[in-house]
């Protein structure tokens, strides 16, 4: 799933209240001596991994990207690390055990978006250093920032914070696939295998590693996402018999169905008439409400990014319903949709050509709000085209989870706002990310966990061409990538602070 | 348009009542003679203009198409030939004036569909004589059998005539166009010239040259074609201002409309809740029913071809509403139809991706029937989606023409029974074509004339790869070239005949 951080909503403080200060990093010069020390050899590191792309849609490296990630997290120091076995792509598990009251779960994705070399100004596996206009040298290659980048910056800071002769401050427990990318669909069997389940239940939550700097330095805490289910409807000679087989003459159409026109009529009852509010009966059963909090951080979001610019960054003139900026935008963070992402049937080239299709095919996805669940979702889709006769209408769901949520004053989240106020890191909160990622898994009901992302540093690109992370920053309010790997450091000690807080 | 001629309506003879024998053609042998002796060059003549393909679409050849037609023209014998220019493609007029006393009109095209060299089994423009297991010789190429080897055979018929020394017994008014693959969209300018209208105007109608020999030399008598418009309904960033220019990523449908719900919004008020009928505001107001006489042709061809074959070639097991078979035809027939050819919008690769489209289109036909026209209907659309408010959504209409109808007992049709009768050639007769040729500019209302299709000749591959047109014909039945000249020769006769029978 794409759009994990959105990078419009990371600009400035917010106002916050009664935040602890945390301790200072103990050892924290030595630390940092041994980041510098290893930074030729972590650089390699992640230009090495990015040469290995694990792609789950063309089942490219895919033992290979296990076996890899396996290596990756023993020789960072995790005592065990075994790979899991799905119906689909194997995970990773991994433990480390220092000993500590704390323990912290660590979700890792390996695998990469697919990539075309012809779109990129260098090779997408080769992990060029390249100068950036403004920000300074940065790695370009496929994965660098989703999610290879930060996810070795993580393994740095423990690698140090262990060379400098320290026990990490919190036990560590990772689980990491490589299906992130066509969402996540066998990553609940990882955690429902009894091993893993028990060690992840003894976490305070889990955080993925993640680049989350803006331009001017700001961070951005998420207190969860909405979930993501994609689906295909196809209609058409495969699915009954009154279509036929494959495009003929338009002629027929006056003694023949046309699976086209079925499409149109089913995907007509899953909206209202307005064009965007779901009709799929019973959709708002489980929808919660924003709260107050939501609706003053969304409000103070609205602040930071001005009207006129997101219009501008999107290529639109007018939000739904002509509603004002901030209308919208609790609209953004708080409404589950049904979106069609993509329509094809028939013919499709310039002008017309007289064919009846043989197939008509619809491309669809849900966002899903808290308390709203996947398994809901395609249930009540399913019962409102069979209620309605839909059965020639074949639902294809190809991968999805429900939303996520963390609570603000979690240990994880509380232990990113202490790091922040410390150092003087300018950072909002966004209630929700309107994009998706698969949180849910560990925040569902079987672990009932926190889960968040975490990572002050800065890349771009993301499922894009000349995806890039930043390793040396010219811009001393900017991390490169030792900076990243100290801020993980940082964030160990402040959530074992936090942690114990809590007790 | 394609689907000029149903190759499943063509299969024995239909009781047919008092059709008067016609005279055997003067100086036949003669003829006959001058045929075969001209066999090579007139060969030759048809790979030459296949050799030049003229194609709207792509302005490929349009000027030297239109002069290759004029000299085409001028070299049968026609006395002027004039290049007609139209705010499109060139049309070509010419006229030949045997001093007979009755005066017949004729339709040619000289443009020919796209082809794919690499989709074929011989080089497209080169005509090469390919066996046909079963068939015997026939000539490969674009434009074969669509249109130019009809056409040829024509010309070859009125040259040979001549060339016997004998003047030709009807008067003869060609008009020639270079834009019938893309719907005639200038083709009304042509007529409209007053010269070309009073020429055509003295004819007792307009045939064009076909090849509508079936497999087994039966023919088939067509007795008009439903109209065709073509016309794509556009929504997106294009259109309004509410949608992006380009996809952006999905999480955005939360607050930006998706211009694929508005285009399925506006497509569902196209067709009733059954999927078919056409639910535009006064659809049927014009809509003629079947006679008598039309229900009991269709009977017949139903008898001729048997349901399991239709549905077997068509590949689908049931018609509109699970109707019976003559049902179905009388739909076929009579029913105009609102077609969607095609969907397009956003993502239309495997699996899903998230995105919010920034343009949605579906692409669209009507086919019409008497006594409906072309404007009506694009009219009724326009003021069907205004009434509802679809402003957003883009009616372009790439082309298209209406209905046409012609009555049995024309001259131009009764000179095809009488002839079929005297050489024992099996025929039916459809009341009409479910496809459509632009025969409504003859048969509408500036000329009233009765429009049809002629050609005792065999081809096939019209709009496909491997297009072919028989030339060395192994079975007696079925006519390779010669004896298709010879057929038009015969049937100028008729035509001279049965007119003075009129008078």
């Amino acid at each position: 799933m794409t759009g994990r951080l959105s990078g419009a909503m990371m600009a400035a403080l917010l106002a916050s209240s009664a935040i602890p200060a945390v301790a200072e990093t103990p050892d924290r010069e030595r630390i940092a001596g041994t980041v510098e020390a290893q930074h030729d050899a972590n650089v390699a590191a992640l230009r090495d991994w990015i040469a290995l792309p694990t792609i789950a849609a063309e089942k490219l490296n895919t033992p290979a990207g296990a076996e890899y990630m396996q290596q990756l997290a023993l020789d960072a120091g995790f005592q065990q690390a075994k790979i899991i076995p799905t119906d689909g792509v194997p995970a990773v598990f991994a433990t480390l055990d220092s000993g500590a009251d704390t323990t912290l779960g660590l979700y890792f994705m390996y695998d990469v978006k697919q990539f075309d070399p012809a779109e990129w100004n260098s090779p997408p596996l080769e992990g060029r250093l390249v100068e950036r206009e403004g920000e300074g040298l940065a790695m370009v290659g496929r994965g660098a920032v989703n999610q290879k980048g930060p996810e070795t910056a993580f393994l740095a800071a423990i690698k140090a914070i262990q060379a400098s002769g320290r026990k990490l401050p919190v036990n560590l427990v990772l689980v990491a696939e490589g299906e992130e990318e066509v969402a996540s669909t066998h990553f609940d069997q990882v955690v429902a295998v009894p091993e893993v389940r028990d060690a992840l239940a003894k976490s305070i939550g889990v955080f993925i590693p993640s680049a989350a700097q803006g331009e001017d330095g700001s961070a951005t805490i998420t207190l969860g996402a909405k979930g993501a289910v994609e689906f295909q409807l196809v209609v058409g000679g495969e699915t009954s018999d009154k279509y036929p087989q494959t495009d003929i003459h338009s002629s027929n159409h006056a003694r023949i169905e046309n699976p086209a026109w079925r499409l149109v009529k089913a995907l007509d009852t899953l909206v209202a008439d307005d064009g965007h509010t779901p009709a799929i009966d019973g959709w708002f059963e489980n929808v919660r409400p924003l709260t107050e909090r939501q609706k003053m951080l969304i409000a103070q979001n609205a602040e930071l990014n001005p009207e006129a610019q997101e219009k501008e960054r999107l290529g639109v003139g007018r939000w739904i319903d002509d509603e004002p900026y901030v209308t919208s935008l609790e609209r953004f963070y708080s409404q589950p949709t049904v979106n069609i992402q993509g329509l094809n049937a028939g013919y499709t080239g310039q002008g017309g050509k007289t064919v009846l299709p043989g197939r008509a095919e619809a491309k669809l996805e849900f966002r899903l709000v808290p308390a709203m669940t996947k398994d809901e979702a395609v249930s009540k889709l399913k019962a409102h085209l069979a209620k309605r006769g839909f059965d020639d209408v074949q639902v294809t769901v190809s991968g999805g989870y429900g939303p996520n949520e963390t609570e603000e004053d979690s240990t994880l989240i509380r232990a990113q706002k202490a790091l922040f106020e410390k150092d003087g890191v300018p950072y909002s909160i966004i209630p929700r990310n309107a994009g998706s990622w698969p949180g849910v898994i560990f925040n569902g009901p079987q672990l009932n966990l926190p889960a968040s992302q975490f990572g002050l540093s800065r890349g771009g690109g993301a499922h894009a061409p000349n995806e890039w992370f930043l390793i040396e920053s010219s811009d001393p309010a900017v991390n490169g990538f030792d900076e990243a790997v100290m801020a993980y450091v940082d964030y160990l000690y402040a959530v074992a602070e936090e942690a114990g807080r809590s007790d």
